[in-house]
């Protein structure tokens, strides 16, 4: 075992190839057609064509009387041309009748244009006097109008694969009219946190023990992230509790995540577990924090061994563990979060180049640019530079570290 | 009933009195207490302070050996100090023996420091040998070691009313021990799509009619922005339908959204309805698009009245609606988009000064920057407009247009 424990960590992957050996085992996931009321932040499975044109009609886009447009040439509010108010055109139907020089109908945002029409005037550009219209602007043949099809044709692709729905996405399948929709399934996650030394939240804290805030970070993080979380435990420091949890829960769930247990201390079973039981495939990423993640794998099941400390099981999540959940759903964009620049406000020296380091930065808006602040660090454990950051700053490897002033890419924390 | 129209349109009210005369009348909703695992994305209700030290006790942030940190002065890879081992440092425990100079317990990550020693030498640094260690290098007090407090100290006020919880406070949450936490109750919200050229998706599109997409979106917006939809229906333009599903709804929403029948067409009833029953506090913005958006409340209700083409209606609840939802839940930031700045690539003119105007814009990188493209507008109606858009610019009141190349601020549609 002292073996074993020695090889992970004598040769630490970097960040690059543990990503490049984890993408190989990632499967894609299954469909489910589900309810478009479902459907938010859900993963669209397939393209989507519009089958129909948007608008699907010739109509107005403004409340007023749909004219023929040469009869409103030379209107102005001094020399206002008449025409004739001959009935209406409601929304949703066409009227028999065609419009004819010197006509009008009156029409509503919505209503089809009828026959004859070609233009719109607004209503606040007129006068009306029993079915005589004073008409005080002059327009343009198609003012006001929407073509048929102008927002879509119809067999125009105009949603892809693996998008994820957002309102927008949604309003537009239902536009083409789809009440049901096909997504990925959601992965099914089971969560474990492992330690003697953790308490359950609600119960009184024994000396020498800490709260278990893993399991509930990691859970969120997986439902932030799309997954389903069908397990959420905590477990003692226990070879034989660990493996059956584990066992257990491989044979339905896709993802399962531990915390805890992966380093090298006396009582991290884990690495033994998935050797015995399954393979494993990173033990050890070059990176700050969160070096002591292991990868591995039994049967169809990807198991992931996070720090135990809450922010290196963080930045362990997002790495390597949120995009993976994202990738079996075929997600067009695996990491969420959303990169912005910003201008470190001071140097940031990085001890021990070789590995990837993650600093937490606060953003603070300046005339147009942002700056950023690195959270002050009081230990690798600290939830506070969490909850302090606004994003996360990587420095690169070959890199030693941040030059104040120089530009940087932040991505922001998932929200 | 044709001069109520003409009033509430020829005094377009600016988009910041709107607002103004909006927050004077929105009032603070309750709290309730819920599971801490269900509290992802609420609404914390009051500040939290913690009731401990984070760390609870010091504790190692290694794994490795507790020492008195003067046994390791001099000792290096040529020439490594020995010391002895008296025992174990378990997680979740204390021993009784006191370390004393010259030995060391073996220790894991989170075990708290046993008496009498001040450091953690890494077990990396080591070797082994029966109950005899080597140490090749040498560190000083306090070296590894996490003391009592240093994350958060006891009486810190460590979270304040108003966050919206994430995976990060949720941990810290937890670190705390908490196992219920009391939030915001969400806002419930009733949600209607008016108009007689509507088709309920999933059914045969009839001509001149097009799909109910709005309720779908803006119910979508609501779960968005943390409100709970209690009731998302299509209505016919029938005043009598209006006025009872009004009625019904403001017995039990805080919040009813409508969209269409707001404008000055035929049959737009809300206006009177609402003048019949209640009070209108806007009725039309000087917003483009959105601008026939109406404002008033019933009771204790708020009542908004959005356009029913669906781009208006998305800006209109992302500028007046959203950030409602959110102040009721007393959110520290009512509108939750992210900001970014970016260069604008074109010119951008506007038409009729004295409106803001909501540019949709998609966002590529370029170096370390951002180029915002607005999207090709075909038309107000146009969802595609939305779907290719990655964010919105607002062109204040009282400019002209954007410039090409000049720097703009975006704010990223909501996720």
């Amino acid at each position: 075992m002292e073996r074993l424990k020695k090889i992970g960590f004598s040769k630490l992957t970097s960040l690059e190839d543990a990503i490049k050996a984890l993408n190989n085992l990632i499967k894609t996931g299954p469909n489910e057609k589900i309810e478009i009321t479902n459907a938010l932040n859900r993963i669209l499975a397939k393209d989507i064509e519009s089958n129909l044109d948007i608008p699907p009609f010739e109509r107005s886009a403004m409340d007023g009387y749909a004219v023929i447009a040469e009869d409103t040439f030379g209107a102005s509010p001094k020399s206002p041309k008449k025409i004739k108010l001959i009935g209406k055109s409601e929304i949703g139907e066409i009227s028999n009748s065609k419009i004819s020089k010197g006509e009008a109908t009156k029409i509503s945002t919505g209503a089809a244009i009828p026959k004859g029409a070609d233009a719109v005037i607004k209503i606040e550009d007129t006068e009306i006097e029993n079915d005589k219209i004073s008409l005080y602007t002059s327009i343009v043949p198609g003012k006001n109008v929407s073509k048929k099809g102008e927002d879509i044709l119809k067999g125009t692709k105009v949603l892809n694969a693996g998008t994820e729905l957002k309102s927008e996405h949604i309003a537009l399948l239902c536009a083409l009219g789809f009440d049901k929709i096909e997504v990925k399934c959601q992965p099914k996650i089971s969560v474990f946190a492992t330690g003697d030394e953790l308490i359950e939240v609600g119960n009184p804290l024994e000396p020498y023990k800490i709260y278990n805030s893993n399991t509930y970070m990691i859970s969120s993080l997986v439902k932030t992230y799309g997954g389903f979380v069908s397990r959420e435990l905590m477990l003692k420091d226990n070879k034989e509790i660990i493996k059956n949890s584990l066992m257990e829960s491989q044979s339905d769930s896709q993802v399962i995540i531990f915390t805890g247990g992966t380093s090298v201390g006396t009582k991290d079973y884990l690495p033994e577990i998935l050797l015995e039981n399954g393979k494993i495939i990173v033990h050890g990423i070059a990176m700050r924090p969160g070096s002591p993640i292991l990868i591995g794998y039994i049967d169809n099941t990807l198991v992931f061994c996070l720090p135990g400390t809450p922010v290196a099981s963080y930045i362990g999540f997002l790495t390597v563990v949120g995009p993976t959940i994202r990738k079996i759903m075929a997600c067009i964009n695996p990491d969420p979060r959303i990169e912005l620049f910003a201008t470190i406000d001071r140097d940031v020296p990085v001890s021990g180049m070789g590995y990837i380091n993650f600093l937490r930065v606060k953003l603070e808006k300046v005339k147009e640019d942002f700056k950023a602040i690195p959270v002050k660090l009081k230990g690798s454990g600290v939830l506070s530079s969490l909850t302090e950051a606004d994003g996360i700053v990587e420095i690169p490897a070959t890199q030693e570290g941040l030059k104040k002033g120089s530009k940087i890419m932040v991505k922001l924390l998932p929200k």
